[in-house]
C-alpha cells in the first residue's frame, strides 16, 4: 500500500441552518475542499452520514451527493457507523488511494439534524444504541454517558469540576473557530449550573444538535509532493478502526472505552509512533466525560488521570497535550456524519500552520479519534506534516 | 493490487420472517458463509443495508453485527447505496483484500422489511429516490419504473408479453431455489392479469418486500489456492461502480440505464473481457422492465432487443444467455441490502457447479449487476472459475 496525503479541506459555518439542505451543505463543503486542493476532478468519493433516512427522509446519499457536486458517474459510497461515520468515510478514502485503485478521492460527511423535532432527533440518535435492548426501554445517549460518568467518578474520583472544565476549555478554543456553532466562551459556573439532562450530566456537558458538512481531498503522497504544493504536505501515517458491543450492559468495564484502545493500537502500530509522539489530538467529546475517557483510552493519560490533567490545563492550547483545539463537538457542533471529517480538517489545518488564532506551536504529528454511539465503534487516524 | 477469491457463501430461506430479527438473519447468513469457507476468523467485515433506521429503527449496523457474530473488535463497516448496498459492500471487501490491508474479509447484506406496515415500507423505499423532487410529490418506485417501461415500449416496441415473460422465467428458476421467498412457477396469463400497480406494471412485474440476509467470505486468491480447496476457486476478475442522478427528470434518456453501462465498462475493462465472454448473469430485476434494460445496458443484447430475447428463451437456463438463474429479485425476494450479495452467491454457486437443479452447463465466467433506486447507482462484478 502506498502513502496517502490530505491535500484539501473544506468546511462551512455549522449551526441550525434552515436555509441549507442536506445536499447544499455537502456540496458547499466539498467544493471548498476541492478548491483548497486545487482540483477540478476526483476519481471516487465517500460520504459519512449516520441517518439520512430518519433525519432527512433521504437515503441513497452517495449518488445524490455525486450528482449535486457534478461528479457523476464516479463511484460514490455512503458509509455509516453512527457518529463515527465520518471517520470511517476517511478510512475508506485512504484505503482506496493506498490500494492504488484511485489517485484522488474525496471523503466527506454530512448530517441535517434540525429539520425534525427535538423528540424525533433524540429518537434518531437513539438508533446508534442497541434498539432492542437499550432504545426500546427508553435509554437515550445522555443516559448512557451519565452511567459511564458515574462509574468513572466512583472508580477514579473524577469530579464535576473536572468534567465541567472540559466544556470550558472546548469553548475557549471554539470561540476562535469561525465555523463553530457556538463560538463563545462559557464559565465554569455556567457549566456546573446549567440545566440537568441526565444526572450528573448537565446541558453544557452535552454536544449539541447541528446541521453541517465537511470534506477533505486525499491523493497519493507522491502525487501530493509533485502537484499539490500550495500547502505543507500532510500524510496519513496510521489508520485504525474497531468495533465493540454497542450495548453498555455487555461490557466488562464501563469506566473505559475499549473500542478506542483497539482502534488506537492499530493506528499507532501502523504509524510506528506512540501517545508521547502526538502533538495534538481531536477526540470525540459527544459528552464531557467522553473526552476524559477518550484521552485515557488513547494512552495520552493514565486511566483515571485525565480529569486532573484537564483541571491542570494540560489539554489547553498552551498545555503539554492540546485536545480539541477546534472547540470539539461541544463548541464546534456535532452534525454526526460530518464530525469525523471535521476532526481530520482541524488536525490538517494545525499541521499546516493555518489555524490562525487557534494555532498551536509547530505541531508535527496529530491524531483524530471519532466514535460511534457509547463506544460501539471508533476510528483513529494519525497524520504527520512532512 | 492482488487477486481476490470468494471462498465462502451463506444464505438462509428468505421471506416474511417474523421470528427472525435483523441481527438474527445477518448472523445466520454470516455463520453459513464462514462455515462454507471453513474459517473461524475474519479480519474485517462490510454490511450492505439500505435503511436500518426506517425499516428497523436501528443504525450502527456494523458494530451490532460484529458483536452478534462474535467477531469484535474487528473493523465492521456498514455501507449504503439504496438497493445496491450489497454490491457496494462486496466491492469494499474486495478492495480491502486486494489492497493487502486484510487477508480474510466478510461481505454481507441484510434488510428487515416486514416489521413495519406496507405504507411505511413504501415510504422507506421511496428514500432511495430524490426525496425533495420525487418522494415529496408522491412518486414511488413502481411509478418511476412504470415511466421507464412506457418509454421503452414506445421507443422500441417492447411488449407486455415480453415484460411478463421475464417474471415467468424468473419463477421457473426460483421454483428450483430452496432459499427463494416465492419458490413456485407463475403462468404468463397470471402475470398479465395480476393486479395493476402502476400502469403498465402489474403485481407480478414487481419484486416483493422481503426479510433476508446473505454473506460471502473473500480472501486473497493466493491464500484461496493454498488453504481453501473444498470448492473450486472463484476469483473476482472485475469490479465496477458508478453513480448517476437519482432523479429520473435529470436524465437525458430514460429508455436506458447509463449507470449500469458505466459500472459495466469499469468491470469489463478490469477483467479484460466483454459481454460475449459472460456465461451467466444475475441482474437487478426490481421490476421486469429493469431486467430488460439491465441486460441491454450490460451489452448482452442490443438496445431494444432484450424483450425479444426473453420471448425467444435466450435468457432461460438452457438459453444462450442465462439471466437470473437464482429466480432473480422477483421470485427469490428482495431484502434490499442483501440482494447484491445474494447475486454474488448465485454466480459463485453456479461457477462451482453446486447449483443443483438450477445448475447450468459448465460456466466459467459470470457477472452480477446490482442497482440502487431507478438507476442512481450500480455495481458490476465479474467472477471467474479457475
Amino acid at each position: 500500500m502506498r502513502d496517502v496525503a490530505v491535500v484539501g479541506v473544506g468546511l462551512h459555518k455549522w449551526g441550525e441552518l434552515w436555509d441549507l439542505s442536506l445536499r447544499d451543505m455537502f456540496t458547499i463543503a466539498s467544493r471548498n475542499a476541492m478548491s483548497d486542493a486545487g482540483v477540478d476532478h476526483i476519481d471516487s468519493m465517500y460520504i459519512g452520514c449516520m441517518s439520512g433516512g430518519l433525519f432527512a427522509a433521504q437515503e441513497h446519499i452517495g449518488s445524490l451527493m455525486a450528482d449535486y457536486l457534478g461528479v457523476t458517474p464516479i463511484p460514490a459510497t455512503r458509509v455509516e457507523s453512527a457518529c463515527a461515520s465520518g471517520g470511517v468515510a476517511f478510512r475508506m478514502a485512504w484505503m482506496e488511494v493506498a490500494s492504488g485503485l484511485s489517485d484522488i478521492v474525496l471523503a466527506g460527511g454530512v448530517e441535517k439534524m434540525t429539520d425534525i423535532s427535538g423528540d424525533e432527533a433524540t429518537f434518531a440518535l437513539s438508533t446508534a444504541a442497541d434498539t432492542e435492548y437499550e432504545g426500546y426501554v427508553g435509554v437515550t445517549f445522555p443516559g448512557l454517558y451519565a452511567m459511564m460518568a458515574v462509574a468513572h467518578m466512583q472508580q477514579y474520583g473524577t469530579t464535576m469540576e473536572q468534567m465541567s472544565q472540559v466544556s470550558v476549555k472546548s469553548h475557549q478554543n471554539g470561540a476562535l473557530n469561525p465555523n463553530a456553532q457556538y463560538p463563545f466562551e462559557v464559565s465554569l459556573d455556567a457549566v456546573m449550573n446549567s440545566t440537568m439532562v441526565a444526572e450528573p450530566l448537565r446541558l453544557l456537558h452535552c454536544s449539541p444538535i447541528t446541521d453541517g458538512a465537511a470534506a477533505v481531498v486525499l491523493c497519493s503522497a507522491e502525487l501530493a509532493k509533485e502537484k499539490f504544493k500550495d500547502h505543507p504536505i500532510v500524510v496519513v501515517k496510521g489508520s485504525g478502526q474497531a468495533s465493540d458491543t454497542i450495548a453498555l450492559h455487555s461490557r466488562a468495564d464501563i469506566t473505559k472505552i475499549s473500542v478506542i484502545e483497539n482502534a488506537a493500537k492499530s493506528a499507532y502500530d501502523m504509524a510506528g509512533v506512540g501517545p508521547k509522539d502526538i502533538d495534538l489530538t481531536e477526540v470525540h467529546d459527544c459528552f464531557s466525560i467522553a473526552e476524559i475517557m477518550a484521552t485515557e483510552a488513547l494512552g495520552l493519560f493514565e486511566p483515571g488521570k485525565a480529569g486532573i490533567a484537564v483541571e491542570n490545563g494540560e489539554t489547553s492550547r498552551e498545555g503539554s497535550t492540546p485536545v480539541n483545539t477546534s472547540g470539539g463537538l461541544k463548541s464546534k457542533g456535532h452534525p454526526v456524519g460530518a464530525t469525523g471529517i471535521a476532526q481530520i480538517i482541524e488536525i490538517t489545518t494545525q499541521l499546516r500552520g493555518e489555524a490562525d488564532k487557534r494555532q498551536i506551536d509547530s505541531p508535527i504529528i496529530g491524531l483524530a479519534q471519532n466514535m460511534g454511539g457509547s463506544g460501539g465503534s471508533s476510528t483513529v487516524h494519525i497524520l504527520e506534516r512532512q
